[in-house]
């Protein structure tokens, strides 16, 4: 197979098949824009199999994503999308840089969902920026960003119950969306590398702020969610 | 008289009438977010005349503002305002913290003006935020949001020919607004300290840059931008 591109979680491959391909969960982890580097075992596993149990999921609901099918336990075989620039996040509560933003404490209850845009450029550090900043870096047209907030807002609609059913409250997550043929699809991952998930009950965080933080109890983490998720 | 704040560039007085400020502009210069300090000698004149100037120009094109009249050189009678906690630039250029988050080149053109709110707070660095952000701090309603952004670009439609027909190119500029008995009111101050002004033929930037970069010339720019402001 023919590597397209390496990321930081990520080996991308062409398929077969044009428009397709093949993405390869690693259990490489990064945080703080790739100062802090290490290794969470069977984190690629984990996330392959969640994003394709996630994505499923939302297209049952008619949210259009990449997602063909999963190959085997680290491989999603998904359509080769015109990726947009951006990272949009989703927040429900505060917690990470929406709290050194805002000085508002972590676990401030947020009554309607903030959404934040970030210009996905890893030299810059992935910034903030808005949509004066998207119009100017022609990352998208301002219908084309309505259509992306409108959608990652349904996202969130489906995705919150999903993981309350499950005793998980989804504090924040992070999406990135691409062109195929025209329709505008979710793309990338949906895992705890990319979401705030936070124990109902305990509050205790299931996702990779563990392993930003030193929090311990990582991997266990990380299969407990893959273990609710699944249910 | 007495003081009832003093800020980075400005002490602010309560005046005899309830209701009115006197703003005594200081030579203190201060630059990322006060890690550099410094004196400019007569900024404070240069600026309360500068402002003064601008914000009259300013009230015989109907946008509202809080000036009252200048006392003197260094002094400007104000309305009190009920201050929104957000500094809002309008930037017809690149420059500055737009080039580092954007990588776009310092002097690029930009065709329709950007425009960005920071929330106003000294100990969290002055973070850029976008519409969400505002609403989440309660630093204003949508309706009020819309109006301060429509506000910001009238001013910024009168500004640049101003400047234009003085030689002189408006990059970017700062404003703040408040309340006045319901009234949304242009506040603050319109200055070298919070604009970029760069020469129109010789790009010589003419504003807090020199102090900033160590440029050299400070005063001289000063002076220079009063003398074109005044004409
Ligand atoms: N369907 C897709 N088509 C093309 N590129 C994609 C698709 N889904 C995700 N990508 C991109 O592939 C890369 C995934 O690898 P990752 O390790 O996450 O990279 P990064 O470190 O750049 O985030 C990302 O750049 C992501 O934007
Ligand atoms: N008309 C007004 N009424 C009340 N406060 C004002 C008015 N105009 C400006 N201010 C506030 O007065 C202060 C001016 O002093 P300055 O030295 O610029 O302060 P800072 O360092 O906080 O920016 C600012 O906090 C500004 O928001
Ligand atoms: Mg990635
Ligand atoms: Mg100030």
């Amino acid at each position: 197979m023919e590597l397209l591109y390496e990321g930081k979680a990520k080996k991308v491959y062409r398929s077969e098949v044009p428009g397709q391909l093949i993405m390869e969960f690693k259990d490489d982890a990064t945080a703080f824009n790739g100062q802090k580097r290490g290794q969470i075992a069977d984190k690629g596993s984990v996330n392959a199999q969640m994003t394709a149990r996630i994505f499923q999921w939302l297209m049952e609901k008619d949210i259009p994503t990449h997602l063909i099918r999963r190959l085997d336990d680290r491989h999603l075989l998904v359509r080769q999308l015109t990726m947009i620039g951006l990272e949009v996040v989703v927040r429900n509560g505060v917690a990470g840089s929406l709290s050194q933003r805002t000085g508002l404490p972590e676990g401030t209850a947020i009554d309607q969902p903030v959404l934040e845009l970030y210009y996905k450029n890893d030299a810059l550090g992935d910034p903030l920026i808005n949509d004066d900043h998207v119009r100017l870096l022609h990352l998208a047209s301002p219908q084309e960003l309505a259509a992306i907030r409108r959608q990652a807002m349904q996202i969130n609609e489906w995705l919150r119950p999903f993981f309350q059913e499950r005793g998980i409250l989804l504090v924040d997550f992070k999406l990135e969306f691409g062109w195929f043929e025209g329709q505008l699809m979710l793309g990338d991952e949906i895992s705890p590398d990319t979401c705030r998930l936070w124990d109902s009950q305990t509050r205790e965080r299931l996702d990779k702020d563990r392993f930003r933080r030193d929090l311990g109890g990582v991997e266990e983490a990380y299969q407990e969610i893959l273990k609710r998720v699944m249910t």
